[in-house]
């Protein structure tokens, strides 16, 4: 730290992205990538662009914007594109977000939330999940809070069906409620069916997942236009060309060819169910993810020990420190044959 | 503005981007982008991540990081790459900038830094240019503030020459002082040589104008290593994947192309010396750039309507409407063509 660096910061910790080790091939499966290459469609836009590169991008994201209005049934004023979903996380912190307006959300999840907060020293509240990790609704109920919950939730992968998640926004109508949807092509309900309906939701997504572009950075918004409004003037007063001109083309691309990926949804989706039953065969507990990943503890092994052992072998899960939930490991879903490799090194490894 | 918008944006007033009209094409001389397209090598390198975007990208760009140490004469952890220049300018209003640290800029400079400093809460202070539109350097000397200095400044294109830099940075130990060098390229003196003798200097640059690669959205910041681990704090607590991998490549194609580049620069510089004197030629003040634009004034004709019988001829400049400005407008410097184009309609404009 520099003798510089505002006093603001001194107990900041900083956000830690999943390893991605040079050292050798590793079959990744720690950081919730998509096994499934990007469309054609998707790389022929993007090369397009990368011929007019010299021009600036279009800050208001045009055809991306009408093209993401369309397939999600909204006006182009109630969608924000972002350079990746966590621009649009930190943009709605920032907007509704104060040292008047703390923030509440489950003491397991993303762990980015804690980071924001501390970030732009807004009070949070963490709300334990429960003994089976999953959250309680009704902790949310009336709490007169800010309020963000990941549906599917990260690490565990439960999700909240949509009655509970409308219950919650219903009852904090004086407060901001953002629903983040990271995971949720993959088997969840999404409430981007209910920001017509209420004025307090704001929907994030991302194209990171789901859409294989985790490396162009493209995640968005969803709520009503006076929420977007907000959030528009928080990007134009950090970084108006947010969004550069291949990603743009690149998200627009993955919005039109829409059922290649929803397809490959499936296919995860098919993939996680065998995973799971998989494990559960060789005795671990698997929590029921409806995400592209599932959260699963051993008794015979560590956490800690099943990652490293993995990581020999060439395999990368993700490992979390925090005591809670230190014994289970966050795996990736895959191809089917990256699952095979998972399993019968699970297996090498328990003998 | 919803009733959600937290008070503390009451007063803020975002960015505004050049305009990109669509009704037509223009010759687009407001915005300062180059007129030269990318390198072919920058293009395939983009193109070759492109087809795996499925991955996310390195947080550490390490091949760029490598490149432009070398290129700059640095330790690779003395430079930061960011989503454009406007980002590292971001981190370090955000790190080093806090109520008890206001900032110090010239009145006319490059308007996001006002932006910045009113959405962090940062009190500032600006300094009038001289009659002449230079910036005096003996105003920032042991002011005891951080600073921020354009320079080239824009939009007068003004230069000081290093040494004055130096002083400024060097009267100020106890305060970070910035140097944005958006412009650099095109003839003024880099204060990079610097970094290492003053562990308060944060020079900031982009690919966006010298560089073929506004579209793509890349900067940088060059300091001690110290002031970069903070702003890298920073970029972990907002953005860990901040450069796309797309970007990435593409700025490490067009630094190891840096002949091209700035043999292109040297173009650009022949035109704008042809540009002036030709303006000049038409009875206009055209002040001494050492940028890509010029800011010109003529005595017969206001800016406001020079600007807007140039749109209707299908030639975009930038026109300003603060009050000690509004005479004059910013015209960047294209090829030879557009120049012309530009000369021979702002010359049937006078008629």
């Amino acid at each position: 730290m520099s003798r510089f660096f505002s006093n603001k910061y001194s107990s900041l910790e900083a956000y830690t992205p999943g390893e991605q080790p040079k050292d050798m091939k590793y079959i990744k499966l720690n950081t919730n990538e998509s096994p499934f290459p990007p469309s054609k469609r998707v790389i022929e836009l993007a090369l397009e662009e990368a011929k007019r590169l010299q021009l600036y991008s279009d800050p208001e994201c045009t055809p991306l914007v009408a093209k993401g209005a369309e397939l999600y049934g909204v006006k182009k004023s109630q969608i924000l594109f972002t350079n990746g979903s966590d621009e649009i996380l930190n943009f709605a912190f920032m907007a509704f977000c104060d040292k008047e307006h703390p923030i509440v959300f489950p003491d397991i999840t993303y762990g980015f939330y804690t980071v924001f907060a501390d970030l732009h020293g807004i009070p949070y509240e963490q709300i334990p999940l429960k003994d089976d990790f999953s959250i309680d609704y009704r902790d949310y109920l009336s709490i007169n809070k800010n309020i963000v919950i990941a549906n599917p939730n990260a690490p565990t992968g439960l999700a909240l069906p949509l009655s509970q998640i409308e219950e919650i926004v219903k009852s904090n109508p004086n407060n901001v409620v953002i629903i983040d949807e990271a995971y949720v092509d993959f088997g969840a309900e999404s409430a981007v069916s209910l920001v017509d309906k209420y004025d307090n939701l704001i929907v994030t997504q991302t194209f990171s997942k789901s859409r294989s572009l985790a490396g162009a950075r493209l995640g968005f918004g969803i709520a009503c236009e006076a929420l977007i409004a907000d959030m528009n003037t928080i990007k134009y007063s950090t970084n108006p060309y947010n969004v550069n001109r291949m990603t743009m083309m690149a998200g627009y691309g993955a919005l039109c060819e829409n059922d290649y990926y929803m397809s490959n949804c499936k296919e995860i989706a098919k993939n996680r169910d065998y995973t799971k039953k998989s494990l559960e065969a060789l005795g671990f507990v698997v929590l029921d993810s409806r995400a592209n990943f599932v959260f699963a503890k051993s008794n015979k092994i560590s956490g800690e020990e099943l990652y490293l052992k993995l990581k020999e072998r060439g395999i990368l899960i993700r490992h979390f420190t925090k005591e809670r939930i230190k014994d289970f490991n966050r795996i990736t879903i895959g191809t089917k044959e990256q699952m095979d490799a998972l399993i019968s090194a699970v297996n090498e490894i328990l003998q």
